[in-house]
Formats: C-alpha cells, structure tokens, sequence
C-alpha cells in the first residue's frame, strides 16, 4: 500500500491524536504534547491538514497576548510541515459555562458569551485560511422532556447560526459553517441529531446559503442509521462541505475508533461514493477526508500514532477495491440487471402530463413482482472485491 | 375518565383494529372484517374519524366498479355514524410489485404504476374530504448499499412527491401531504429514515408548500430519537400537517402498541406539547389525533377493541396531568427558576451590530458554570404530576 | 407522600452524590465534598444505607495510615447518622493500570495487582459489616476482537471471582458476591454482558455459592432487554443479592438518571415484582434497594440533593400504585382471564409418564389460536393505576 | 474460490432458501416449492446437510400418512443427494394456538399441545439421524410487563427442556438440544434473551447435560452484542452445540442475510474462531456451519440461489484470509506485544497462598498503566489480511 500523499487530502483534528483518554470511568492515560508536536508527526504519516478547536490550543482562559503566541507557534509549524489548515472549530461544550449548551443555553448571558466565542474564532479560522467552520452543538440538548421550550430553541438556534452566518458575510471571508449532527452523548437528546434535522434546520434559515453539513460516521451510527446515505442526502441538497470520518461499532457510545475499524463494508462504500461517486454522476465532494477518532485508551503514544496511519491506510485500501469494483464487468452487468442505470431517468416523460400519465399502459403487476433484481449477487460481488 | 368526545378528534386507520396479526413468524390470529363494520365499532368507541389505505377498503386488483361500490358502502357507514375521514393513504408496500419501492424503484415502468396508484387515491382522499394525504414510503430504501444509484433515488423521490403535490394544485384540491419517516423496515435503511431527513427534501421540492410531515411515535423512537422533540422541530418549520400516535418499547422491531404503552413518560411529554403548546407559545397542532397502532398478535377481537380504547383513554389521561402540571405554581417557580422563559428571549438584541456584541461585557464563566437549573426537581415534578 | 423510612432500605453510592460531572465531553460542574459529609446528608434525607468503592473514599495511593484514618472518620459519620454499610466494591477501572481490565488484563503482573487490590477491600468491606461484595468488571473486555484470547479471558475470570470468593470462606467472613454486568462503556465488549452471561459464568465457578447478582436498571436497557424479566431470572436461580436502581432512556450511552426518570412504565413493573413478588409467589428480594444514578451534570449542588431524593419518592410512590393494582378486583378478574395462576401449574401431572402424555387429548389448535388473553387491557389497568 | 466440499459442513435451513417473503407489510414475492427440490438445489451448490422444522415439510394438520409420506420424499432426496440432516427443530411459532407461546403459554392445556409436538418432532429427529435438536423460543415471551408470573414462566421453560431431554434421555435417543436465543422479535421480550440467559437457565437443569446453546449471529447483534464473544462463553461452558451463520446490519429487525452480509469484520473474527480456535488452544466446534438466512424480499429464485451460495463462499473467503492472519508473523509479533499470550496463564502461582499473593511485591501502577498493548495495529493488521 502506498504512502498517503498530500493529494489523498487527509487532515486530522489535534483532538483526536492529542485525546488523552479521560473517559467516563478513567483517568488520562497519555500525557498532553504540545500542539505543533502532533501537527509534526501527522505531516510525516501522511497528512495534508491539521484542523483543532480553539481550546485544543489555547486554553479557555488565554489572554490575548498567550493567545497569539500559541496560535503564531502552531502557525508555523503547520507551515514548516507543509500542512494546511482546512477547518477550525470552536470547544462550547468542555467548560462548565456551557452545561447547558452554547446556543440554546437557556439563559441568555451565557448564550451571549458562546456566541461571542464562537465569532472570534471565526476570525481566527479566517485568518488561518480555513475554508470550513464546524459546529458541533454538543451541548444543545437535553436529558428531560420539561427543561426546554422547544420552539424557542430552535429559534435560538437558527439565530445563532444566522448571526455566525451573517458575520463571516459581513466579514467578507470565504468561509462556510458545516453543522455536526449527533444523536446523544454527551446530552441525552441533542438537537440536530442527525444531517437530516441539520439539513431541515438549515433550510429555515436566513443565510443557509453558506450553512450546510459535517456529517461524522459514527454519529449517524449512533442512531442506527446508514452513514452512506446520509452523505448522499447532503450531496444531493448540495450541502456535504466537510466530512468526519471514524468507525463506530452500532448503536451505543461514541467510540470514535479509526476509519473502519467499526463498520467495515459501510466504510467501503462511503469509500466508493468519495472517490467513484454516484454510479449516474451527480454532485461530488472534494474536500478533506478528515478524520475524527480517538486512539483507544489502552494505546500508549505509539499506538496513538498507529491508530492515526490506520486511517489513513484503511482509506487507501477500500479506495482501491472501490474502484477495482466498479471496472469489474461483472459489476456492471450486474448494475444493469438490477436497472441501477434506469434510476436516473425521470419517471414521467419530459412533458408528460397527468392525463398522459394515467392513460398510459400499465405493466402487468403480478409478472413485474417476479422480476429478479440480483441485489444480493451484487452486493456479494462487492465483497468479493472487499476481501478477494 | 370521561368518555372521548368527537371534539377530542380521535381517529384511527382501518388497518389498525383490521390487522389481522400476520406477523413475519406468526399466521393470522383473527378474522377479517368489513371495513364498516370497523368502523361503526370505532364510533362507538368515541372515534370522530376513521383514515385507510385503499387496499384496506378494497382489493388491490379490483375494477371501477368493485371499488365504487365497496367505496360507497364505506363513506354511508362513515356518515351513518357521524364520523369522518380527515386522511387517506395509499398502499405502495404490500404487493411484490412494490418489493423495491414505488418511487424510487429502480425499475422506471414500477415507478409509473406505483405513481398511478397514487394519484388514483389523491382523487379518492379528495372526493372524500380528506385534508391529508399521507404517504408512507416503507419500500423506498435498501438492505444493500450497491443496489441504489442514491443521488438518483433522492432526485425520483422529489420528482415522484412533486408529481403528487403538483397534481393535488392542478387539480384544485384542498389537500396538503404528510410524509411519514421510519428508519427501517421493512427495508434495512428506508429513504426519509426520521422527521429531520424529511424536512430536508420537502426544503429541495418545488411544491414543497403543499408537504409536510405524519411522525409516528414508534418510529422516531426506533432510531432512538425523541418524539416530542421531533415534532417540535417540524412544528417549528410549520410542517406538522398529522400526526400518528403509538407505542413503542424502544430500538427493535416496530411494534405499534397503544399509544402510552411504550415510553410513557415520552408520551406525557407528546401530549403536554399537543395540548398546552410550547411554554412561550408558538406554532400549535390542531389536526386529528391519528392512532396508529396495532392490536398485539396474542389478542382476540375484544383485546383489538380493549386495545383501541386504551389509545384514547390513555390520551385523556394524560391531557389531563399535563394541564394540572403546567397550572402547578411549583412548576411555573421551576420554570423561571430554570430560565425557561429566557430561551425565547433573542440573544442578541434587537438591532445590535456584532461590534456591540462583541464589546459587551462578558460574564464570570466560573460563576455562570455553577448555577442551578434544577431541570431534575422539574422533571421529577411532571411525574409527580404524572403519577401522582 | 410520606419521608422514607429506615424500613424502606434506601441505600446511595458515595460515587453517585459525590459525581463531580465530569463527562466524555466535559469538566467537572460540581465540587467534591469530603466522604462524610455525603453520608450525613443522604440520611437527613431518609436514606438507611451508603455503599461505595474503596477510591471514593480514600486515594488510589493512599498510605495504610490515610486509609485508616480516612475510614474511619467515614465509619464515625454513618454511625452518628444512624446508617449502615450493607455493601462496598472495589474501583479497578478508573487508574490507568486497568486500562485493560483487572482480572483479565492480558497482563499477569496487573491481574495480581488487581487481584490484591480487591482482596484488601474485602477486608474492609467485612470489618464495615457489609453483606454483600459488588464487582463490576467494567474494564474487563474489548474494543478490537483479536486483543484477546477469549477462553483465556473466561478462564482468568473465573480463577479471579473464585479467588475472591475463596478468599471470604477463608477469612471466615459472611459475605456474598454481587457481580454486576453491563454491555459496554467504558470498553466496546464488556465481558459478563447482561445478567443472562453472569448467571451462566457463576454455574462454571467452584465457589459459585456465595456469588450472585447485582444487576443495574441501567445496564440491561442499555442492551434493549428488559430489566424486570432480568432480575426475575436472577431471582428464580436464587442469585438476586444486591440491586442498582436508576434511569435510562433507551439503547446510548450509560446515563445513570434517577430511578424512574428512564423507562417509568419498566420501573413500575420492577418495584412491582419487588415489592409484591411474583403472582403466585416464590423468592423474593429483601436486600437494601440501592440507587446508583449520576446527578445530571447540569445540576449543581442542590439539583444533586433533588435528584437524591427523587429516586426515593419515585420508588414509594410507585410501590403505592403497584399495591393498589394488585389488590384491584379487576386487576384479579384480568390475571384470571389471562390464565395468569394457570402458569405456576406443572405442564405434566404428577406422576405422568411421556406415555400417559402422548396418548392425551388434544385440544382443538383452531379454537385455541382464537383465545383471548386480554393482556393489553390488564397492561392498561395498571396504566390507569400508575397515573390515576 | 474453491467450490465448498462435503467436509466443510455447511448446511442449510430448509425455511431458508424456501422463504417465500411475506415480511409484516408484504405478501409473498415467491413461490413454494416442495421440499426435496430445496435439498437437491442446496446439494449442488455444495451444502453437506440439511436442516429443517417439521411443519417446513408437513402441514401443521397432517395425518401421519401424510406425514409419512412426505418425510419419506424427502428422506429418499437427501440421500439421493448425499446429503445428511444433522438437525431437526419444531415449529411452535407460526400457528396462533402458539400466540402466547408453547413450553410457557399461560393455558396449560397449550403448554402439553405444544409439548407433544416437541416430542413427537424429537422422535423423527433421532430417526434421521440428526445430533441435534435445536429448540427457539420465539413465542416465549411478553409484549406487556404484567402479562406473566415470571417466576412461573421460567420454572414450566424448565420444567418443558428437562420433559424435552428426560424424553430424549429415555428413549436412547443420541440427540443434544441446542437453546436458539433472541431478545425480541416477534415478542416484546423473549425469554432466553441471549447466549448468556441460556446458558444461565440450563445450569439449572436436571437433565443441563445434553442441552447447549445454537446461538444465531443476528440474534446477538440484535441486542447489541458481540456474537464471536457468546460464542466463545458458550465454548468456555461446553455448551456450544450448533451455530446458526447469518448477517444483520446492527439493532433492529431480524435481518438475516446472507453471512458476512451485516457486520463484516465482526463475521471475519467468528471465522477465525471458528476455524483456527482461541490462540491459547481450548475448546473447538466441530459441527455444521449451519446458515440460518433469509434471501431477501426483493430476490426471485434466481437470487435466492444466489444468496444461498454467497454464505458458503463468504465463509470460505473469510477462513483463507483468517488462516493468513493467524500466521503472519507480524500478528505473532503483535500478540505477543499485547501480552495475548499470557492470558493463559493463571494469575496466582500453582499452590500459592492468598498470604503469598498479598505478600509479593507490587508493580509500579504509573508505569504499568503506560503500558502499550498496540490493539490497533494488531487489528489493523486483520484487516490488512481481510481487505489486502
């Protein structure tokens, strides 16, 4: 398997290597490097971007001045390694200010503190040359059915976006807001808990235009969802800006584990819509394959950094029998016999009408639910490709 | 407990107390009735409306006339009884033609039938009265994620729904869609898998004026979501056009027991929001309250009319709790006393600039980490409420 | 409601009050109290009982002396307050050494660590008086398939549990084990699952006598299963020793809520079968009914105290509306309807050979397959009981 | 890929290939056909044995000639075919006299209905020479918490197993019972839930000798659990007498496609197990490599034909890259990095005391929590060989 070049567009959060592994039941089993550290050693595996939130740098409580220091340093790491910076993030959710959320907090003082947060980053993501703000609204949510006037949170937090929205416009940056939806955990119910609620949110608000979607493998997992899908649902709408990806082992906690080490045929195909995409064109994402995991708590700093290649390796490695997959004839006869290409064609003809429509021939309904659509050899033949 | 009233709006599909008890292990465990008989019985019972699939009226293949006159028999029983039948349905999901979908089936003469069908029972819902039309897609989607060109289904689907909702205005009818999520089964991932995936097509469609949503409460709750919050979000987009009402034991099969005899506490929730509306007021519900059940395998029909009563009844009951919760003055007390009200209030003030916000004086984060929302004193007082 | 009652044997976790919030995503909310003043409170506010791990009390590293000196003021406090210590455990899961697990570390010189760590604490627990030893093996399992050789894992971990309970037959001490399963979380595949894998592991054990059960609300719904039929199995096969009452909505993330504020319609059924038995009698649970739950991290001081005493109003006045059902004479006319005492009836006669069997009379299945059981209207009675 | 031979042992159900797709909201989309003719298929595609419950092959009211009569056909087709049939079940599911279940139906006069038809079904399993009588639940259970005497419920499932193996036992029959476990589906709640519940049940057993476990891959995972982990429990116990091969894609419905066809990796790991045992040697399975599956809705018989062979040629993929794995001498390495090895090794020393263990010296827990396991590489190192 080849080295990942900078062409594969892998970047990496600093949270993810930088996790120490405190989890609900255990302390840090890694100590804290300094941030340039990691951003080092990613640009040697592989990488081509390093994306963090502001506390993943600076501390919550950073003056200013300790503030630019940080960030000037990790500025010119980056820049040593050859590394980008894709996409910035903001931590509303780690201090305790923010135990009942950043947006949707329901008192106000605090909402105005989270926003006030959120838009300096936003100058800071701009001023790193970031193309994606990612907002994870972790903390927007709740445990109890009675804590929220539900209305009034949606509407403070379609204020919310529009007023980050409105100030990276007013800024003039060229910068678009990708929305990360998340079932649960760490609130019991999470607003926006999967890229359909974003992408329904979304289209309330004022300036939707540059809003659209971070989807994370295992979020949607965490709801039993097909991960697959709801990228193809944000592309369809236009709206897949940036992409987390992890593995995630059903529906349970958030294991952020390395890129298919959960659900490993649902990988390939995520896979094999990035890199082929959709099998009758259509829209395509180009951006960062970014991943989002969390080196498991028994890894020491070496199997932080083997966690780390394995994404990137895993991801060479699926692309490769994706592509292998879809030139396979077998896999295009196969496509055909399961009328794969006739979904592309509208149902109604180009200026059909109603009337047309209902005067038109039926088929005969009990031969057309005998028709064989080999779905299973297909997907078979998938795995033959996966594994062979 | 009173008995329900027809201004209480209870309406139950026919299929519910006329299912038969086929389960995919289990034969049929009762008879079938006519469709009158069921629902002369539901009037009696305190229904004020009864809604169906055209297949639970008549058969699949039956001529003009056999439908006209099976239809006919219907609407006099339905009038002779005083009810009325606010939503019509159509089945595209129990024949095999439909093993693939209607409007997303890949096979395009399948789709033109299924679309056929569909308008076919538009003209019927209207001739009947009917304000809504739900549509179920329970055979869009797929249990192999090479046997979908997805960017393709997601363009039939909005293709298919503006066919629907285009020939609803073409034709004048007063009749608006509720698209109804589920995310799996009979299909391994259905297409519009919960509330939020639907809100975000119906933004994609040109008609989309005219669709909204049908959440049933068992299958946001298969995906381990939480209704009420679901229908709070499509209350908010002004898309809760109806609404199905169960119960359901959690992530598994779909299990359409009463409504209430699943997640309970959920449900008081569900009907605190219907009856008394959000705390600081906002868009309100005031369709019929659709019952979607279905009368467990092991009853025989006087469990199936135990079993649609206890729907009704169970509502009443918690209408009832959820009106002395909201009157409480303890509740009020814990509401202000969690910045409940505070929620509704913008963040920003009115014509504020971001300068200004972001020279306004920040608060002591150390300080507003620590307060106290008491959302669990809450809580626990709705269930003393509830139980009480 | 009435104040509970020392009789009423609500026992608390000093790790549930003393929970300082701190969360995969976040930093402790909440200050941490000294042990005593923990134990002081929860008997102002009726509690009979504490319970907790060795490091909720003492540090991971404290000296013999501290240790002593520590325990010992504890032990003073709880005697002045007039409490007990029925049951204490060992913490193996939350210092790094256990990264992998205690007893089934792949790591012998760690076994032996964790395995004189939790002998020293019997000690303790028996000089404390406590009847019961809780062990939660929640590090011992795995998130990657091949990091462990599996039957080596079983067989450590009973070479583990019969060395622990060897070593209380030594010593003499009237002490029983509680073991406790979960599914997940901390690790992806926690050994010892749900209850089902626990009953099944003590029939493999030597000492198995002396260890039993202490099954977690919680834990089995965490697994989709139902936590009543649970502890009736455990009960049936005589090993229900200890219970940890709390919440938890559904199949996510471990959310430690107060008792009843989960699935309320399941804790019914649970005090139900608690505190009247099973219908037509058999074993019964006498044991403290212990709450382990996690004030919700947004909760401060004094919602820690609320969520506190909510648990023990829940639990009485559910125990109120479960003996007023019982003793309904419809309640009585359901289970007889149901066959309900028919059950507890051997399915042979006495003495019956598989001959007499065989050449019995059947009866006629068509008719038998109509019977009604009335189950959903006997479920609806206690729905009336529970909010009425 | 070589063609499966005889000595693989795969076999199949004949309800497997003969499913002719009514699903809950579908009718059938196949046809029936006779038994022998799925005997004759399964053997050319190179299954060594079939399997089957008797109302797969006789109706529910045949007389015995009928009965007969049929199972002669089909005895005379197998052999024909070479085929041998190394397991028999009964059907107590599908009738309706079975609504409420067989072994623990609150009717007794049920319980004996159904008792008999087990006994009379375990008479022709021995006369074909079956090892293995495997016995599903399916109906025992509950939808509704109040429906049964739980204590009475799993004293007449033991009274009903032990009738089952005394008669076993009695008659001389060379037959093993094999327990199917599944949490829910078409029940609210099953009895025997999991592999563990089962194991945990038959411990308490008078006849628990010749009963085990027949644990079925998609009905582990639908409770969230790790399949090879049950099987490996059941391994540990002696009690792994049939496996049941299928796939499902995570918490919900009863999927049951194809092998390898739901969680990938997770099938990859089973096979490894299965075919190279526990590292540390131990307990093997030596009986068929039974596939429990349904082909999907959407295939015709050209597709079920399909489906059946991918199960035996995923297997056969998955042992050749597990035997790779196994021998790779880095996965050596990397086992022995993680300490694998010495999992096998008791914790306490042949013959030492508890005064020894307590007495020895203790490892530095600082650093033995820095202790690197590399469970990822080792992981990713599977999948190298999987995907590679």
């Amino acid at each position: 398997m080849r080295h990942p070049a900078k062409s594969d567009k892998f970047s990496f959060g600093l949270w993810t290597v930088g996790w120490q592994a405190v989890d609900p039941f255990g302390d840090a089993t890694r100590p804290a490097l300094d941030p340039w550290e990691y951003a080092t050693k990613l640009a040697e595996l592989g990488a081509y971007g390093i994306t963090f939130h502001d506390n993943d740098v600076f501390p919550f409580d950073a003056s200013d001045s300790e503030r630019d220091e940080i960030v000037g340093k990790l500025k010119d790491a980056t820049e040593a390694a050859g590394l980008v910076i894709p996409m910035v993030t903001t931590n509303t959710f780690t201090h305790p200010i923010f135990k009942d959320g950043g947006l949707t907090n329901n008192d106000r003082a605090i909402r105005r503190f989270g926003l006030k947060k959120i838009l300096r980053n936003v100058d800071l993501a701009a001023s790193l040359g970031a193309e994606v703000f990612v907002m994870w609204g972790g903390r927007e949510g709740a445990e109890y059915d009675s804590s929220k006037d539900l209305n009034a949170a949606f509407e403070r937090y379609k204020e919310g976006l529009d007023a980050v929205a409105g100030y990276i416009k007013e800024q003039g940056y060229d910068l678009r807001i990708g929305l990360e939806p998340k079932p649960n955990e760490p609130r019991g119910d999470i607003f926006l808990p999967t890229v359909g609620h974003a992408l329904g949110l979304i289209a309330e608000l004022e300036h939707g235009d540059i809003v659209g979607l971070n989807p994370e493998t295992g979020h949607e997992q965490m709801a039993g969802l097909n991960y697959t899908h709801g990228i193809a649902q944000a592309l369809n709408a236009g709206k897949l800006f940036h992409i987390d990806l992890n593995g995630q082992s059903g529906i349970k906690y958030d294991q952020d584990k390395s890129f298919g080490h959960g659900d490993l045929s649902s990988a390939f195909f995520t896979v094999d819509l990035l890199e082929n995409g959709f099998p009758g064109g259509g829209p395509r994402y180009t951006g960062p394959r970014h991943f989002d995991f969390k080196p498991t708590r028994t890894e020491g700093m070496e199997g932080v950094w083997e966690a780390a290649a394995a994404n990137m390796e895993m991801y060479l490695m699926l692309a490769e029998k994706a592509k292998a997959f879809r030139a396979d004839p077998y896999t295009q006869e196969l496509m055909a016999a399961a009328s794969i290409p006739e979904l592309a064609e509208p149902t109604m003809a180009e200026g059909e009408s109603y009337a047309d429509l209902l005067a038109s021939d039926d088929i005969d309904p009990e031969a057309a639910g005998e028709r064989e659509y080999h779905y299973v050899e297909l997907y078979h033949n998938a795995m033959r490709h996966l594994i062979g």
